[in-house]
């Protein structure tokens, strides 16, 4: 009788070990798999944010980081994206080269990304940069060089900061 | 002979006269023909210059006329633009809605225009607005709220300036 009561006892403490080790062994991969699956969805944070349209593209608007000033407006990918998230450097899809375009590669007037923001809709982000030289291929440092005046007549109300026929070449 | 010589001279005289006066009319006409024309121009200028999209639209950023901050962007079509350059107040194209959308028509967080510029390509307008109340329906002064960390998740950097359901109403 007493040799089968401490079987039983035996038994009982055996199995519980086992339930509650199989328990600890879950717990600590459940706190696992949710850790790197919080990770996962911290790193795809943005990108899972970004609604590309139709054609798999966003604007991204680009800002001087220091002063505020609007420099231009350019399409992204969500290729020239990875890269501008890589690189730092701000590149675009080139919808009239339907090419990747890393701004300045030709101009050597380069943008050095400060921030990206992305807004409510998640269909247009935001970027603040350094920039090299001027933005616009014009010359201009901002692409918006024209001012409307009240008569709707166009004015010139920005700075020339290079000749376009030096940095891409005379037109044929 | 005095008298035929005296004819001739008047005949000449008259000719001369005719032909100066229809030279003077016309040349005054040609003035106002050109004057009004160029009128037009000036007035077409801006109209003529924005390259509106397949689908008649052009995107509009809105940032803050004296801080520079950038509020939003949203699309315009002709209509809408035409209206902004009217009122003064931004007005849009609602793609969600398909309508016109004069901005604060519902929160009254209306857009102040005071300036209109436009890209190199024309395919871009900025507008320098004074923002009543936030820009963003979901209630904070600028729809980019958002930044993006290092590690690609998203951080909230901006003021929450209403209650959208204040402004809006529950959504059901």
């Amino acid at each position: 009788m007493e040799v089968n009561g401490f079987r039983i006892f035996l038994l009982v403490y055996l199995g519980f070990s086992i339930i509650l080790s199989i328990f600890r062994v879950y717990k600590q991969i459940t706190i696992v798999v949710v850790f790197m699956s919080s990770q996962e969805d911290i790193q795809k944070g943005f990108l899972e944010t970004v609604r590309f349209d139709a054609n798999g593209l966003v604007p991204a608007i680009v800002q001087d980081h220091e002063t505020g000033k609007v420099l231009m407006m350019a399409w992204m990918n969500r290729e020239s994206l990875e890269m501008t998230l890589e690189k730092r450097k701000a590149c675009y899809w080139s919808r009239s080269r339907q090419k990747l375009w890393l701004k300045g590669e030709s101009s050597g007037n380069m943008q050095d990304v400060h921030d990206i923001l992305i807004d409510c809709d998640g269909d247009t982000l935001l970027l603040k940069v350094s920039q090299k030289g001027g933005a616009c291929h014009v010359g201009y440092h901002s692409c918006f060089y024209r001012r409307v005046n009240e008569d709707l007549s166009l004015e010139t109300c920005d700075t020339l900061m290079f000749n376009p026929e030096d940095v891409y070449g005379k037109k044929s």
